[in-house]
């Protein structure tokens, strides 16, 4: 296989909406954290967190690949914005 | 105010389903990852990525709230694992 000498990463994409983009479900969760009595919440932003295992080459590559998935499929970057975080799998 | 004198904190909170549970979402993101054509893909899982802005006396205090509002709203702590960062909020 071409994937045998490749080494096991582990990305960690963070996904999150755009500041100027409206977030409901932050404000519902800021809303409850001050029903419960939270009074000191100011904001909440609500986004994603993928961890993705996958095999590559270099740390360069599954970093480019993360960033490739990242704006194909894992983020919506016309709403969202996302960070790649790569590091060797345990 | 009782809250005149606390400083903004930013609390990244990571919220992850526990190994154990199973994650069809991940699993349908991995399946489109595979489908288009990142055959190195071995794994996804799909987690929460909250950022919570909030007023407190010290980062040990807003480490403190953080975490028992995961407790108590933002993790189902049966089946999710979370984790909280505190910085000072820009």
């Amino acid at each position: 296989m071409s994937e045998s000498n490749s080494a096991t990463w582990l990305a960690h994409v963070y996904v999150t909406l755009k500041t100027v983009v409206n977030d409901p479900q932050g404000l519902a969760i800021a809303d409850g954290l001050h029903t419960m009595g939270y009074g000191g919440v100011e904001d909440v932003r609500a986004g994603k967190y993928l961890q993705v295992r996958l095999r590559a080459a270099s740390a360069e590559e599954a970093q480019r690949l993360a960033e490739e998935m990242s704006d194909r499929l894992l983020a919506n970057t016309v709403i969202e914005n996302y960070r790649c975080v790569i590091e060797p799998a345990s």
